[in-house]
């Protein structure tokens, strides 16, 4: 019997997420106590909540009034406290009208592409792309055009070599920095010459910066907001996912001109009606009291990406391409071999889950993903280990 | 200065929701205490989540192993016991992998058309639509193509009106029994025409049962789920945010065969990552523990629909079309003059919010309809009184 109706042909020829993927490879097995499974496969952070936030969540659901939809776009209070936070990250003026509240940060990217492009409409992509981003174009029947990272740039690509993809049917170009999965943080130049370059051709910029809160403190990452013309070229797209450790809670945010917003609003009312309440209020409370603990737990990721980077550096047989606070990406020892066998291997033999290269995008057969985020840092000498060892 | 990078044109062609529309006639208006306003305008519950729901949620908060994501298509418990649940329901076998969980019922049409429909493909909407999905359609770039009712059938689509409109491009039918907006719950025949019509032509048939719990205790609305066959056809929408008042948690679930489940999956990923945690909690506690609860509230919401159906069926210058446990649709009295005018002096001068027909699609200029799950008892007759008063 055949058991569909007949599918979306560009919903069916999207491969399904590579985490789903990965993490069937070590479905239903059981690992030694002397080399347990380490799952360097999903950016999570390592950590609950903070434990004065959940409290805070527990007494507000005695009441009434907490339960029911807001408006489409988040909780007025939210989006003006999220504006004023960006308002004083970027030292630049930023409205409550001028952003929205998302259920989480791959919503904001589906609802962002979704005002600006359409069936038969193109959009630049650097690779290794985000495999949603790739997936959620392809099955909107918008066509991603890939832009690759040139030798010994660090994974940054370059605005030069964007500008020649650039043709009648282009939309926007995207851009993820911190970014994942290469980890690579994007020089402010960089990030300014694809701007200047999207706003000369009429399109769109998507900057997705949802590991930004990782970034050194006080670095800025551009100057883009200082630009009153932003709004007609910078869409910003962002998560409390990360910062705050509610990935559970879906909550992200979207940041345009307040006339692409209304085009946004009313995407974002059929796809959620409104984000979760709870996820809400949890990214209320976490502006307004948890920045102090976020900058901690930076700290503490960015000891741990210190001591993964180091160790990678002392190897003669892997080479670290790039390394933020979530992710690093590595290119394998194994010169022919495509990086999902790679990938595949390290699972079966080294209990290691990672994601290889190839899921990001063609050309990347080298590279494998190592997110490390939730991975305690007296696991991260074993992970070297391990890698030291593998195929050697 | 131009505040907007040129904006998709699907999505700029839709209209915004009307249920923010009409909220905007009453912003920032006072009302005196002899004729408050009365909110007709959105379905939501007029009572909380349960008190022993909320407290358990409170507890939960405390594990620091709920905070993050789950599976795409839910937590495997929750997908076992909504099963489960619509297996006695629908007195047929329904496994947990022909189930998938999503942040609430109008995602769950988003997927279910992406699904199936594409860009240049039509589906067949009954008129009044649920705008949300008229919506959906058309940013989709999916045309909708409209079935009106008969005239004296209580607001019920005919199954063999829709034959004449499938035609090579068409993907789908959607229903939705109990009706929103009109109310109107589906005969069982009907529902199984329209579901023959879809498998004769290889179409799917999108039920969307939302209000399935409102209906009287025992009644099956349909035995589709009987016919093996159904994984070829069907495909069924539910919400959460009504059974348990869980609106702000965003929880709606989607049952297909399992194949197409796995197209809806790659799309749920890419929109959500998973339905948020808390509301997929909510929904398991409440599925397993609150059944009863949800019962004696359906009881409460059948007093108040007949208080006010009795009512307007008393009036010689309202006529009702169709009522169920959240909506009734009315025709007014105004030959002649278009809905949206009727309620915007509604609004004006009786303070009462409704939505007008003509926000649910073209040829409903003579229908108002009023939500009335969120008004309490006691104003009922407020709100006949107001009604009849009204411009006579």
């Amino acid at each position: 019997m055949q058991q569909i109706p007949t599918a979306n042909p560009w919903l069916a020829a999207v491969e399904p997420s590579p985490i789903g993927e990965t993490k069937r490879w070590v479905l239903n097995r059981t690992f030694p106590a002397d080399r347990p499974l380490i799952d360097l496969s999903q950016a999570v952070p390592g950590y609950p909540p903070a434990l004065e936030l959940r409290k805070h969540l527990g007494e507000l659901l005695l009441d009434p009034a907490v339960h029911g939809y807001t408006p489409i776009l988040g909780l007025p209070a939210l989006r003006e406290s999220y504006a004023a936070h960006l308002s004083g990250f970027y030292d630049a003026p930023i409205t409550a009208g001028e952003v929205g509240i998302t259920s989480g940060c791959n919503q904001a990217f589906c609802l962002a592409l979704m005002s600006i492009a359409k069936a038969g409409d193109q959009v630049i992509l650097p690779r290794p792309h985000y495999f949603n981003h790739d997936m959620w174009m392809r099955m909107q029947g918008v066509e991603p055009v890939s832009l690759d990272f040139r030798p010994g740039s660090g994974a940054v690509p370059n605005a030069e070599d964007a500008a020649k993809l650039i043709g009648p049917r282009t939309r926007a170009i995207v851009l993820i920095s911190p970014n994942n999965p290469t980890g690579a943080v994007y020089p402010p130049e960089t990030i300014h010459a694809f701007y200047e370059l999207a706003q000369r051709h009429d399109i769109a910029l998507l900057l997705d910066e949802t590991y930004k809160d990782f970034l050194p403190e006080g670095a800025r990452p551009h100057e883009l907001f200082s630009d009153p013309a932003w709004r007609k070229t910078l869409v910003h797209l962002y998560s409390f996912s990360k910062v705050f450790a509610l990935t559970g809670y879906r909550v992200g945010g979207i940041t345009a001109g307040a006339a692409l917003i209304a085009e946004i609003e009313k995407a974002m009312d059929c796809v959620s009606i409104c984000p979760p309440r709870l996820g809400q209020e949890a990214a209320l409370y976490g502006l307004k009291n948890l920045l102090p603990w976020a900058r901690r737990n930076t700290e503490g990721l960015k000891a741990r990406a210190d001591l993964l980077g180091n160790g990678l550096q002392r190897s003669n047989r892997w080479r670290l391409v790039s390394i933020g606070a979530y992710f690093a990406y590595v290119e394998h020892p194994f010169a022919g071999q495509r990086s999902t066998a790679v990938s595949k291997r390290l699972a079966d033999d080294e209990n290691l889950l990672t994601i290889p290269g190839d899921m990001f995008g063609a050309g990347q057969e080298r590279f494998v993903r190592l997110a490390f985020a939730n991975v305690a840092d007296d696991k991260i000498p074993a992970v070297l280990e391990r890698l030291e060892r593998f195929g050697a």
